[in-house]
């Protein structure tokens, strides 16, 4: 028997077994189970030891196999041993476990250091009329354009390469069309490269390890998308924020930020900002890259929105504008397809993305290849421009619609900004409201939002909140903001009742 | 016309062109050309500002428009102004250009300060025997298999639900799928959880991210898998190597450093280790718990190969060893199937997850859902088993021929590791030989291989190599090691006739 052949698990220990009582009150699978465990506890049996297969050990013991099985359930149980399918089952208990296993290893001490980010808490429901995420609607994706787009790459003579591992730059054929695109849109300096990520989000990890050491400062909207924050936070940045207004960053704060203590590098989100919506003008493009150049602060333009504009004319892309080469670009198919497939690129200066190209093998090597393939025969094929055509129609609508509804439901004394494009409006509500407050009472009336403080970079801004109106119908839309205005309303009564007293008491 | 309704573009600057003479020499394009670039360069038009569209331009002159278009042309090579398809064209230069864009945005000091990592040159070549890279064969790809999979996926009623933004966590039936496996498998405890990552190399990352702070030691083998290396180095972590021999990690050394010098945690790969091949017998695993328990510190489990055994008898993961939950097990799909896939997992304790899930969505938001889906039907379905039986014969067959060429044609003085699995093999040469010469020499004969150096963390070790035999066939395999015996051969007379002299000289 293999069993007996393997020098490495003992089975001294079987010797030791007394006889079972087949007269005894106890069941034999208890008793074999009360023998077996005390050679455990006393450590006769070791750690990791093998059991024999209840097989053999009933043929050894002449008992029934179904004996054999209950004791080692019971010892399972007991946390004395462990099966492992295919292999039988291993000592993991020892004379040590029994007091050792009520101190296991305490990881709180090892995991306290790192600061955790500020996450939002799980807003769901059936009927819960949501303006939380900033993401497209599940109803506009072309399933059937998609299903092609991946039967053709199954069909791709070159599928085999697709699978195997690839390169930390991209998929080369993406990659490829994806910085010809980039020439074409003169957005494209001659000394430029582009590498592919996993979405924006990776691209300004990617930034932040190649470019930060803890304690850097690093210059940002405020507010802004809380996953910029997170991942800079993250690496010990210390967060310079410059407001955001309806018309994009204040230029005077960031040229007194850039002219004083220069950061290490400006993050922007030049259109259709989330959380704002604002889009940044020319004048304040021209006047940050004058600037950052002169105060030697590199730009990263984030901008995964760019192809979402409903009104209005597209402005140069910072990246455009910068002869210079100080500015590195961060677009995503993400918004304008499908965010589930997580591909995104970064253009910007050879320099900095050979070594975000080194960064990115060291994190994950590659961004996997099939969505990579995928999204190229959908962009090559016209299928993403098409269903472009269909997201800014539905945009639009829906942009209006929640424009309209602002007018129409919100009380007066709130305020919001007017986007030209993108996912999300920026609604900031009379004083003395606190857009928590008024969270907490809209969900219990079937409506959610995002209040400002999970945007919040130095200042504090109670009473603004993030309404994402993309994945929303124009009538859901609608109906949301009208019991949005209702509960509104109502906590300023209460928050004003509140005051009174307060006020008695002066 | 939408051009001169816009105010933020100013047109002033057309008032200013003379009348180009249509009698001179110069051409009227290069007239326009040298209006229209004095303007720029003296400021009075500003950068960002759109020019009128040729047409537009040419019906204000009364010029033929390709004229106008020539004129563009030569200011867009002269770098002062860019197009962009579908919105114009901007002045991108300016005054200050000619004098600035020699003195581009310097880069260099922003990139000098994070070190950057060890990387491979890239070796190629239609004929090259490569043993370079520790990956399967794509020839055994089971693409229709594959292809059905993707079908299945394509067809599932919630199709648009992978497409849409995912969780941290991973794509859910997949993590609660691979969950249900681990505790089938009595790898996961109680109070465990799982996360899914972009492969074991970006559970290495999270864990770092979560756990270091620059100048923490952590605990490695030497020789070990670059990519290790790199993302801990990466992050500012101190390496100390402990030596790895066929038997696995040296627990008298690891056991000293534990005691003396606790790391922040212990990285070890348990079974065929990248690059030696080796497995960590049990009575080590046992060794390494009660080591790292005493001294507070915890285990990661680097297990990407653990499918992958052609030979022997498996030995329990040291993560199903431990019942103290001090370990966390890094296991991946990439070995056993498609790299080109980045999914793989991790399963720990849940505080641990917990801040790993936390760092996930600060990196790259999910792991791709269209790859985890695809991977997950694979698996369902029966076919990641069928597959795995083919990898494992062909692995074997494999194996045994890289053994056998090893045997049959290096040198004697060579000395290699016999690993019961995986994709690597570790080769000593006889001294003086160093590997990096006999690369450069086997190149030229049409064999490469991955010298020492790359996988080096605290130790010289100049005669090692590593070959990786999983990509290859029997008879290439067999081929290429008939070449690289001769090469050796050929570089241990020349290194014993270099000694000759110098020993003259003694």
């Amino acid at each position: 028997m293999l069993f007996f052949s393997s020098s490495q698990y003992g089975i001294l220990w079987l010797m030791d077994l007394l006889p079972l009582d087949h007269q005894g009150e106890a069941p034999l699978y208890r008793q074999l189970f009360d023998q077996i465990a005390g050679q455990i506890r006393s450590g006769r049996m070791a750690r990791g030891e093998r059991l024999p297969a209840t097989r053999e050990l009933a043929g050894l013991l002449g008992l029934n196999r179904a004996t054999i099985s209950a004791a080692y359930e019971m010892l399972e149980t007991g946390g004395l041993i462990a099966g492992h399918v295919g292999r039988g089952s291993f000592v993991t208990g020892s004379a040590a476990a029994p007091a050792t296993a009520s101190r296991g290893f305490d990881w709180r001490p090892l995991l306290g250091r790192n600061g955790s980010p500020v996450t939002v808490a799980p807003l769901s429901g059936k009927d819960l009329i949501s303006f939380v995420a900033s993401r497209p609607s599940d109803a506009l994706f072309p399933l059937d354009e998609f299903r092609a787009a991946c039967r053709a790459v199954l069909e791709r003579s070159d599928l085999a390469e697709i699978l195997q591992l690839g390169s930390p730059a991209g998929y080369e054929p993406l990659r490829r069309h994806l910085l010809e695109e980039s020439r074409r849109q003169g957005l494209a300096m001659p000394g430029d490269d582009l590498i592919v990520t996993n979405g924006c989000q990776q691209a300004l990890d990617l930034i932040g390890r190649v470019l930060l050491a803890p304690g850097d400062r690093v210059a940002i909207e405020d507010p802004v998308y809380a996953g910029l924050k997170n991942v800079l936070a993250g690496m010990g940045a210390q967060l310079a924020g410059v407001p955001v207004g309806a018309d994009g960053i204040d230029m005077a704060q960031l040229r007194r930020l850039l002219d004083r203590e220069p950061p290490r590098f400006v993050v922007i989100t030049s259109n259709f900002q989330n959380p704002t919506g604002a889009t940044l003008p020319l004048a304040s493009r021209l006047g940050l890259l004058e600037a950052a150049h002169a105060a030697g602060v590199p730009v990263v333009e984030n901008d995964p929105y760019c192809d979402l504009r409903y009104l209005g004319e597209a402005v140069p892309a910072v990246k455009q504008l910068d002869q210079r080469g100080g500015t590195v670009l961060l677009r995503s198919f993400s918004k304008v397809s499908f965010p589930g497939l997580r591909v995104g690129w970064a253009l910007g200066p050879k320099p900095l993305i050979d070594r975000m190209r080194q960064a990115k093998e060291a994190c994950d090597l590659h961004t996997d290849q099939l969505s990579q393939a995928v999204l190229l025969e959908f962009v090559e094929s016209g299928r993403l421009e098409t269903h472009r055509g269909r997201v800014l129609a539905a945009g639009a609508e829906r942009l209006a619609a929640t424009l309209a509804a602002c007018r129409e439901f919100l009380p007066a004394g709130s305020a919001w900004t007017r986007p030209e494009g993108g996912m999300n409006l920026w609604v900031r509500l009379a004083p003395p409201l606190d857009a928590g407050d008024v969270l907490a009472s809209a969900q219990s009336h079937g409506v959610a939002f995002l209040p400002g403080r999970y945007f919040e970079v130095s200042r504090r801004d109670a009473g603004a909140l993030r309404l994402s109106f993309a994945g929303l119908t124009p009538e859901k839309i609608r109906k949301g903001l009208e019991i949005l205005g209702r509960v509104i309303a109502e906590e300023w009564e209460r928050a004003s009742e509140d005051r009174e007293p307060a006020a008695a008491m002066v």
